[in-house]
């Protein structure tokens, strides 16, 4: 089960108590550490076929104490949505400096997103398994392609600015490269053998330098 | 909607008809058709969610004249799991002599991977997005997990060899490459501008040689 750190609650600015806390008197779940218990049920068995019953018997909480924290099954995953959007577009935009060079930004990008992969897996995983059956599925997806369309800039501006080769398809390129990093939340175990740096390590090397010796 | 070839029937050894067909004479459907719906079915909404009802009613059949095709809906997803496994398979296959380098065999299973996805699309899309969850489930996630490790066995070859880097991940290297090859399901629109062969192409330069000019 993956941590979650305590982190300000969005809806009150105070600060949220930690997994084991209590706020509100409700024994065993904050928001915060009731979202995240929901994101892996979510990821588990798909959000459609996730119900308020599901959630209710993995959490081991009435229904009706699911709702003293949440008012549907979708404010959780926007909530869980927007942490993963947040986070892969704040990787971004450290990365997203006017006067540096675009091939400089792309490995900072690769090295940013996996870092956030790996710290935010289960809010990833979900926004990557998303269908958009919901406004709030196509809003999150529409995020999506917005980075996909950044990394598609990037590719470009470091081909103009002559140092990534020409010979490659600036629509294919983007999304191989986006596809690689994100396949990450299928296999990638943290924790095991060898750090993220090192994981971006090998992403950057194959992606601009190539495997071969 | 993907066009899917008539081939050979499974059970009965006999030609099947093309997709308009008559076979056994119902209407519409022969049996190489009606898995090509399903499969459809299968991946927009998880094959977990797909009941007989839905696939009743996106073929415009009833479920009975489902049944006088198949005997369950697992059957439907073995035989469409199988023609997935058996391409990836016989595309390895292909490539893998035992006199030739492990770099031209990496490569050549990039190229003949992506040309499988390509063409297999529905049916790849399918084994990709598995949970998991029953023996037939489970059994075809074995035969991925081997093509993952072949995969593996062909970077530890190569970099024997002397072809292949030594200082990248042994385990994520060939996950990474999945994975960039794997995405192709999420985003690449066949028919599009662009070939397969132009796709694979981008591929394996960024993988061996690098995108760096």
């Amino acid at each position: 089960m993956p941590t979650v750190p305590a982190t300000q609650d969005q809806e009150t600015g105070t600060s949220a108590a930690p997994s084991n806390g209590a706020r509100r008197g409700r024994p065993g779940y904050d928001r915060e550490k009731l979202i995240s218990v929901c994101v892996q049920v979510f990821n588990e068995y798909g959000y459609d076929t996730t119900s308020m019953g599901m959630l209710s018997n993995h959490l081991g909480i009435s229904k009706s104490a699911i709702y003293h924290h949440v008012n549907s099954k979708e404010e959780i995953l926007e909530e869980a949505l927007l942490r993963a959007l947040d986070s892969l577009e704040k990787a971004m935009g450290e990365v997203r400096t006017p006067d540096s060079r675009g091939i400089d930004q792309l490995e900072g990008v690769i090295r940013g997103s996996i870092r956030v992969l790996v710290d935010q897996m289960p809010y990833v995983t979900l926004l990557l398994r998303l269908r958009g059956n919901s406004p709030v599925e196509i809003a999150a997806l529409e995020r999506r392609r917005r980075i996909t369309r950044t990394v598609e800039e990037l590719v470009r501006q470091a081909q103009n600015e002559g140092d990534l080769r020409e010979d490659i398809s600036g629509k294919s390129t983007p999304r191989l490269i986006l596809g690689m990093i994100n396949s990450i939340v299928d296999w990638y175990q943290p924790g095991g053998p060898g750090t993220t740096d090192q994981l971006a390590d090998t992403a950057v090397k194959m992606v601009l330098e190539g495997l071969r010796a």
